[in-house]
Order: C-alpha cells, then structure tokens, then sequence
C-alpha cells in the first residue's frame, strides 16, 4: 500500500536558512538601482526551498559521462500540501530559474487557489545546473556543451518529477505543467512536440516552448499544459519568417508612424557615420558606451534587441522583467523619439529612445554592449545545434536593417564558434510542427496556449483552437507572456479574463481527472 | 509548388542486381537444410531494394560521434508507387531485417492492396546497421555499445522517415506503423509511451514494442500503428511477473498435462544427474551436445529457452520463423514427450521434445548452446541497460523452474557482462506505463493492440479497447505476431477474421486522412 502523508514544506525546511528565501525584485546589474518598488513580479512574496537532484548529463545512451546537480525550487514553504493534491511544474528557461519564479508570480498565486505544490524546475546548463562542477568548465567547447540539448532538458523534466512524486507517494497527484516562451514550448514536447528557438540575432526569450513539448512528448507525465506565448511554429517553413519583425515593427508604429520612420531610417545613418574611426568614436561617445566601437554592427545589434524585447514586454504598467520599464515602454520609447525638434540629429532621438530600454532608472554610467545580466549565453549554443529559426527582415514593413535568413552564413558563425554544424531539420523530425493541427487534433488534449498579438513570438503560435481541449487564448493587447506575471493592480480587463479563462479550463482539467479517478479530493 | 512524381522502384533500382533480391527461406544453420519447402513465410515473394542511410550514431546531443550506415528494405519492387498514396513503415527489431521481412508477409500482402511504399528499416547494431563499421568493432565494450537505446533507434526511424518522405515529395503520403514483439512497441514510441523488453534470461522476442513507442513517442510520423504482439506493459510492476511463464506453461499443459507434469520434475533430474563430472559427461551424451557440459545451468537454459519459444510460435502449421517446425509444434513435443512406454528415462522424453524444436529437420548432428543463428546478442546489452523487465516463475502454475525476479543479480550479471549498470525505472519514466489507459484515452489514437492468447508476452500487452480508436484484438488461439505472417491455405478461420479486421481499421484511417486533407486519392 502506497503511504500518503502530508507534505509540509516549513517542517522540513533545509537547516540552511539560505535556502530560504525571499528573492530581491532583480539581479545583475539593477540590484539596488533603487528601483524595487516599481510594480515587479515579486510582490506573490513565495517563498520555497532550494533543492537539487542528480541527473545523469546523458539521458539517452549509456556513455560514461559524469553526472550534474540540477537546481530546483519547491513551494510554497508554510503551506500543507497532501497527495492526490496537485503539482504544479514549471519547465525552466534559458537563465537562472529564480528570476523565471519571480516572473511567474501566476503560477504561485493560482497554486494557493488550488492547494497545489509548485515545482520550478531549472533548464540544465542555465542559473546554478552546471554540468562539470561550473559554468567556465560546462561551456568550455563543443565537448563540454554537448548535451545542452532540448530532449536532455525534456529528460532532466520527467526523471526530476517521476522520482519526485515517487518519493512524496504522489503518484496520484496530478501534473499541471507551466512554461513560457521556450519553456512553454517545453511543456509542448513533454507531451510530444516541436521546440525551442533560435537566438542568433539575439534574441533569448523563447522559453515556454518548452512547456508544450514537454506536454506532448511526455503525456503521461501531466494531465495538462499552460504554454504561454511559445512559439513553436517558428522553424523551417511553417511561419513566414519576417513575422517576428513585422509585429515588433507594428509595436512601434501603433504608436507613432513618425517614431517607426525614424527607427527604420536611423541604421543607415549608423554605418554612414561609423565608416571611418572618428566616426565610431563620435558614435561611442554619443552612445555613452564603455568600450570605443569596432564596428557599427554590434551597436545595431545592440539596439535591434532593445526594440525586439520592448516588443515583448511592453507591459500596460511598469514592469521589471529583463529591464526596470515604465508602463507602455514603447509609447515612451516613441516620446522621447518624437520628442526632439525639427532638424535635431536623428541618432539623438534613437539614443534617448533606447535609454528607456537601457536606462530607465537613470543609475547607467556607460553602456557594456556585451552585457549578458541574465545568464542567456547558452542560447547561443542551443541556436547553433538545434533551435534553428529562420526570421528575415522584409524591406517595407519591417522597421529593423532588411535581412533574409542565411542559413550557410549561420553555419559558417556555428563552425567557427563552436566548431559545431546546426542540425536545421532536426526540431521538426523530432517535435512535429508540419501540420500540427491535424497531428493535435488526433493526438493532444489539454493544452493551452496563450498568446498577445503585440508580442513577436505570436507570429509563430498557436492561434486557433485546435480541439475542445486544445484551446488558443489570444489578447490583442497583450506582450510576451504577461498571463504568466503576478497580478497587479494595475492589470486591465482583459489580462484579468484572459487568467480568468485560463484558471477555468485548469479547474476542469483537475476536476475531471479527480472524477476519473473516483476520487474524493475536491478541488 | 512540390513535385509529385511516380516512383517506380524497377527503374531506378540500383546498378548492383545483388540489391535485388528473393530472400532465401532462411539464414544460418538451417541454410541449405532442405526444408525451404515448409511452409514458411516467403510465399509472398516479396522483392526488394536494399538501401543505407547515413544516421547520427547520438541523436540527442553534438558530442562528436561518428555516423554510421543504417539499412533499409525499400519495396515492393516492380509496382507503381506515387504520393499520396501510402507508406508503410515496419519498424525492425533485435536482429537481421531481411529475416523480420520474411517474416511479415503481412505487411507486403495488403501494401498491394492499398497501393503502398513499404519500408522495412534494420534497428540499429543488428544485422548489417553497425555502428563502427563491424560488429566486432560495434560490440566491443560499453563504449562502442552506449548508443545501442530504444530512444536512439526511435530517432533513426523518424530521421530515416522524414528524410524519405522529403526526397520523393511524399510529404503528403500518410504513414502506417508495422512491428511484432519489441518492434511494435517501438511504433507505440514512435507515438508515445513505453518500452522493449528485458531478455536476460535468453528470451530475445520483443520487437513489437517499438512500433507502438514509435506512433506514442512520434505521433506526427505516422497516422496509425499495428503493433503486434507488444508486451509494453512488461516493465516494473506494471503486470504480475509470473504471466510469462505462466502463460508458456498453460500452452503445454493444455495440450497434455502429462507433459506439462514431466517437464515441472525434469528440472530436478537434470540437476541431479550433473552434479558429477561423469553426470555432465552423461548429459552431453544424451543431449548430443558439440561440447561438454560444465554445469547444467547453461543445459536448463537451453531447454527453457525452447519451451519458452515453442510457446511464442505454437501456429496452427508448419512455419520456419526461429526454427522450421511443424504445425501446432507443442502438440507435436508434447507427442513425444508423452510416447515412451513407462518407466523411460524422463530425460530421453525431454530431448525427444527438445529436439522438435531444435532439430525437427534431423540434419543436425550436434548442438551447439551457445549458437546465434539469428544475431540477437545484442539483446543482452538492452536487457542490461534500459529493458529491464521483471520475470519470475512460480512454484506451482510454472512448468518452469521456479524463480523470483532478482534485480540485484542483474545488476551483478550486467557490471560483471558490460561494466554498465542497469536503468529499471527508465523505461517508464521515458515512455509511462502506468495508468496507461487514462494516458492513451486522452492522448492516442489510432492504434491496433493485437495478441494471441497463447504468446506468453500476451500478458505484458493491452488486452482492452482504450477507446474507439485504441483497439485491442484478442484471438484465443494466436500466437506471437501471428497476424504479421503472410497468409497460407492452412491459416484457420479466427486467423482470416483477425486480419480483416485490421485491414477494416486500417483502411478507414487511410480514408479518414484522405478526407480530411480533401484529397481526391482513394484506397
């Protein structure tokens, strides 16, 4: 006979009060900018304990490879939680796994409602779950970063849980499974299918992929999925490639047709003053840059990803995700472009527009363009291997430098990197993606997947629904994953019903388990 | 705009006319018998071209591995095949694939019918698809033998697949999933959920399981799956471990009880006897063994291995899959077994039984114990790594010497064998299994579970209907994939009845698929 007992965190806290703790609204570089009490994510207070489990680095032969400790967090602390009551897992991201929780202040408000334990289980190679004993050692060259791969996290998901629930005699509790962006999309291929992104322009916020993954590659792991703003249509062929950059265009020009004239004639302007070497020192100087500028790429590259992840997290109230940000970034970012008066330099205006991005809070001396205050390096690994995604920038609608998707220029940056060739067929042959809505319809059940038309990552999305149980939940106005942050009080109507839904369809994926099942646990 | 062109395999086969070939009836030792007129399972005259491709030896990380040559049978040659009519996808086991051809005659039969490709694809380091470039190479230690996994040559299949598919614009063509024993638990795969089977104990007969792991793990490869004969619930405590023998034992039991009563004492006997060198001596001469005996354990595992055969291939006429037999073989051991006047040696009636089995063409002039005639020692290595599948035998329902499932000795057996240590939870973790029906309810579809009750692997298979398009197909009278053998003038009645159902069930998911993708292609 299987023990049930009860589950009380705050008994069985680790003795290392460290372990315990309340995080700080943000790390990196922002930590005392002063700026905690700007509407955040963090004001859910959860509290859980830090754990870790050994995972084998290879989950899929029996190569003799060293094991690694994967971080995880459990909560929330002080609450009693008993099996058949619910798990709920998050899929970690690409970056450290307590900023994820901070950001995903739903999960932890809803498991309240619910009596659910929360799991935030962290992506290996990311935050603390380094294989090798460290990050230096774990991203040494391609033999060391050889398993950061998508199947191996996916594996690291079911193996934590599965011992987990055996552990806790929780074999009856069943899984809600979270994730945003990539981590969404993970949840997806732990029920079967499709996967994460690509980030070679730089880009890195393509984690609830994985959280529908995992849902569809492992469906005997969870009785259901949230996927918030996974985009895991956005390989091979499936989307038009220049979606991505359209939206964020738009983004801009909802705004200010003006503001998005300028962003789209200011990178010209760019190389034009950056030809010769006063001019780059001109530029650096204007852009209040650490480092004197080599070339005028990295600066555009630096501003094409200001834009792209305003586009994302262009929150209706201030938000501090990957930056400490007023409410309706871009309409400030826009201000301050519109701003100046005629005839003032236009790389003026582009300046004081990404300040907004970069500098909000006014504390920045000068600006590290290769700053990386998250953790995301590892991104570039996993776009150079497998999470190979086409994204072009057409001439007229795209406010972003013009480009199309090179895929052997791709190849050459891979191979001369990491001495590694990107496998581009490689997350459709194992994930799906062609025809998905047919291969759903026949094989999937309880999956949401949530999407804001103002994100770029909608473009490669799932917007219909696909089945009475495969649910699209698409918000005109809302950004990247923002189902997923803490409510606040300045939330509008329809972020509120859009959790509403969302709360909605999760109770009767719960009920109607504990109903199959005969149970008497109620929710 | 893809181009759709007809594939005539008789034009474009290969320049080398020894890729084109009829299979002789059988392989190793029993070539050249002068048995090749039994009925065996070539009457289908099945030709074929054999083809390679280049598979990643480790599809789930960038470590850098060499590529090996995986081989595949592309047929039937001679007949008009164009998308988008069908392919059919056999997904090969532990061993040669030209033989499991033979062998399926099944599924070269009805792709006449349906107009269809069919691909049998060789399982990785069996048969010719070795890794390192030989065998011996393949084999040599844990080293060479690491990517020998199920999840792996689930990948060759998809990758294989996905490629074909590409090359002849067949994106279009629906695919249906074959495989017996552990290859039809692989099709489940290939769709989702659980695993092989453990062979340590010298069984090697398990491949339909992959063809249901195949459509479970992959549900976007294929539309449907017959998995025939796939024990995918022969892990853990998933089922009583005695239903193998139990089941093994009831076959001979119901033909005389006599027998049954003879083999349950002779296990004793035989101990008795070789407890002596001049004992061991004494049964070498009576078993008409190649080489003396050391101990009688490797002699009771030679004759538990027969019976436990017999029982997975006791079909109602003469077949040559593992051995040529006669029809309805345990009958005709139990004839002898039974024959001898009172007081005989009980040890002359078992060889006279064994001998059935292992000699019924009467051309062999000794045995050898440890002969492979159909390279299945790879099995061992599955069976010490991921398919560990608890068997036991009981004391009173078992003819069978009784024995309890002993993980611990397995894992001695496996450090001492391999230096690798065995995974028993994998197989679940990765693939479920428990509470398989609730899972498949919500996650399946379209797969045909088929078991005859006299296959001892029939305990470990779904014997239920899981939902209306999950279906199980039940004959009392089968025995191990009987249904994927090419039909004969002796195939009984419940044995017609079987095939038409699936061929029923098989035809109205190829309509389905057609329908719904408005195609004007019919079946």
């Amino acid at each position: 006979m299987k023990r049930v007992f009860a589950f009380l965190i705050l008994l069985v806290a680790a003795p290392d009060s460290a372990a315990l703790r309340h995080r700080p609204r943000f790390l990196g570089r922002f930590a005392g900018s002063g700026l905690r009490n700007i509407a955040g994510d963090s004001n859910h207070a959860a509290q859980y304990q830090t754990r870790y489990f050994r995972q084998r680095l290879d989950h899929f032969s029996f190569a003799d490879e060293p094991s690694f400790n994967q971080r995880y967090l459990v909560g929330p602390v002080g609450r009693l939680w008993a099996p058949p009551a619910p798990i709920f897992f998050y899929c970690g991201n690409e970056g450290d796994i307590e900023w994820f929780s901070d950001n995903t202040g739903f999960v932890w408000e809803i498991a309240h409602r619910f009596s659910s334990l929360v799991i935030f289980a962290e992506h290996r190679y990311y935050g603390e779950s380094m294989p090798f004993g460290s990050k230096e050692k774990a991203y040494k060259d391609a033999k060391s970063l050889a398993y950061l791969t998508t199947e191996q996290a996916l594996a690291d998901f079911v193996t934590l849980l599965t011992d987990f629930k055996r552990n806790m005699s929780a074999e009856d509790s069943p899984v809600i499974l979270f994730g945003g962006s990539y981590g969404g999309s993970k949840i997806l291929a732990l029920q079967f299918a499709h996967a994460y992104i690509n980030n070679v322009i730089g880009l890195f916020f393509k984690a609830k992929l994985l959280t529908s993954l995992t849902r569809l590659k492992y469906p005997h792991i969870a009785i259901g999925a949230l996927a918030s703003s996974a985009p895991i249509l956005q390989f091979e062929d499936l989307v038009p490639p220049n979606s991505f950059y359209d939206i964020a265009s738009n983004d801009f020009k909802r705004e200010s047709l003006n503001c998005f004239n300028v962003i789209k004639k200011s990178w010209n302007v760019l190389e034009d003053r950056g030809k010769h070497r006063h001019g780059l020192i001109g530029l650096s100087r204007k852009f209040r840059l650490c480092k004197d500028l080599i070339d005028t790429e990295q600066l555009s590259n630096w501003l094409d990803s200001a834009y792209s992840y305003l586009a994302m997290v262009d929150y209706p109230y201030a938000s501090n995700f990957l930056m400490p940000l007023p409410a309706h970034p871009i309409k400030e970012v826009c201000k301050k472009v519109d701003g100046y008066p005629d005839g003032a330099d236009i790389l003026d205006r582009i300046f004081a527009g990404a300040s907004i991005y970069y500098n909000y809070t006014g504390t920045v001396d000068c600006f590290d363009l290769e700053d990386d205050p998250h953790g995301m390096s590892g991104w570039d690994w996993q776009a150079c291997t497998e999470m190979v995604m086409p994204l072009s920038s057409s001439k007229d609608s795209s406010m972003f430098p013009p480009s199309s998707f090179d895929f052997s220029a791709l190849a050459d940056f891979c191979i001369q990197k990491y001495d590694v060739r990107p496998r581009p067929r490689w997350v459709t042959t194992e994930f799906g993606g062609h025809d998905i809505s047919t291969v759903l319809k026949k094989f999937g059940s309880n999956i949401i997947f949530s999407n804001g038309l103002l994100d770029p990552w909608s473009g490669g999305g799932v917007l219909q629904n696909i089945s009475h149980s495969i649910i699209a939940l698409v918000t005109k106005l809302g950004a990247h994953h923002i189902d997923l942050r803490s409510s606040t009080k300045d939330d509008p109507r329809w972020l509120s019903d859009l959790r509403d839904a969302e709360l909605k369809l999760i109770k009767s994926w719960l009920n109607e388990y504990y109903l199959e099942k005969k149970s008497s646990y109620c929710i």
